[in-house]
């Protein structure tokens, strides 16, 4: 077996009700993703237009899938994943609820319908790009990890484009970056309303926010009961697995 | 015993360490006071400057004469709270480290030294003043507690005047005018770097938000480990007991 072969693998996501296509070598889906996919607002309704951008290997639609009947569309600029994203679907058997479409989100006027969409969710890069940063990784990984093709105001700015009034943005990160998340999401009229933090253990400073915004929202927002991943022992809390598994 | 007679009473503060003088009839201190206290970012040099805004009783100056040998300015704009404020700390025999000011922090620039001060602390009115709200209460707890002499933004544009550069502001706040609190503060050059919510416990949502700013900081905020306030047995959690006896 040649080492450069590609690993594709199946993989069961949390609560194993999905399962997913990833390349060990490109890229796999984080504990971000999935806790994005818990945390935001779903109805039971049918008729919700959702969009997940930079899906990735589709974590995201794959688990919304489980709360919502609603048709999912899910965005993703690398060819490869989005090829995967596909596969996954077909596996799962919603390849017709979920759409997932290859594109660059700087440039969705051409594939879909701005002010169309209830709900967009996002598990963006994380991180700036810099000089030394992501110099080691391979091209797949430091596009989903850095803001190469995708920064955080691109993100925003489609999002709210998207949008109808009153729609919702989901978006998972780091809460370093809190203050320019919010300050940007503000200046495309996305008003912040539901925050909740994960913390590693509960003596560690948070390492992942979520946060939802509506589009024209009144100011005022909610902070949720914190997500604190481990325990004493070094397991997964109660609270936690409840969410999680 | 004529029943409008003021009731002055004389506290313990948590700690024990330290007493206040208070009137039931018009203001007494809060969790939130404490906790700003505990809070801030205090050094043990002795030449730093820090004023504490909207002292009310003077709580906070009292617990941070704890934690600090250098001297604090508290500024209170009602003169019946101001004088218990200067009797509390004569009582303590700490009126040589903390100075009572009465002023409105509006005017300051009569008083003290703009550009001067290392850390500014405030525990400000929480409410903004609507047409409902503070009907029924006394005008010393009104003005405590709703925005009627002294605005968020008034807090943090005086804070911004206090402060030399790289000076900080610390702040305690309800969450949910978080994004506001975040947005004005960039607005007056303060930039956001460190962040604590209180939940009453670990399954509700966050009650309380502690904020440190830093005067022409660099862009990036830590979200603190979260201060859960009681337990499943409806005492105080050993964390919180630690930081709060």
């Amino acid at each position: 077996m040649k080492q450069d072969m590609p690993i594709e693998r199946l993989d069961y996501l949390p609560g194993l009700k999905r399962q997913i296509y990833q390349r060990s070598d490109i890229f796999s889906y984080s504990m971000d993703a999935v806790l994005l996919a818990k945390f935001v607002t779903l109805s039971k309704r049918k008729d919700q237009r959702i969009i997940d951008l930079c899906t990735g290997t589709g974590a995201v639609p794959l688990l919304m899938s489980l709360r919502t009947p609603s048709s999912i569309d899910a965005v993703e600029i690398q060819p490869v994943l989005a090829k995967l994203s596909i596969k996954s679907m077909r596996h799962n058997n919603i390849h017709n609820q979920v759409n997932v479409i290859e594109a660059d989100i700087r440039q969705l006027q051409k594939t879909v319908t701005y002010g169309s969409y209830h709900i967009v969710t996002c598990n963006p890069p994380y991180f700036p790009v810099t000089a030394e940063k992501g110099k080691n990784m391979n091209e797949h990984l430091s596009i989903a990890r850095h803001e190469v093709l995708c920064t955080l105001e691109d993100v925003i700015k489609a999002a709210s484009k998207l949008l109808m009034a009153k729609g919702i943005m989901a978006l998972v990160h780091r809460p370093e970056r809190l203050v320019e998340i919010v300050t940007i999401m503000k200046q495309y009229q996305l008003e912040p309303k539901r925050l909740q933090y994960v913390h590693p253990n509960k003596n560690k400073e948070a390492n992942m926010v979520l946060i939802e915004a509506v589009k024209e929202g009144r100011p005022s927002i909610k902070v949720l009961p914190p997500w604190i991943v481990y325990g004493e022992d070094h397991t997964y809390t109660k609270e936690f697995k409840k969410h999680y598994e």
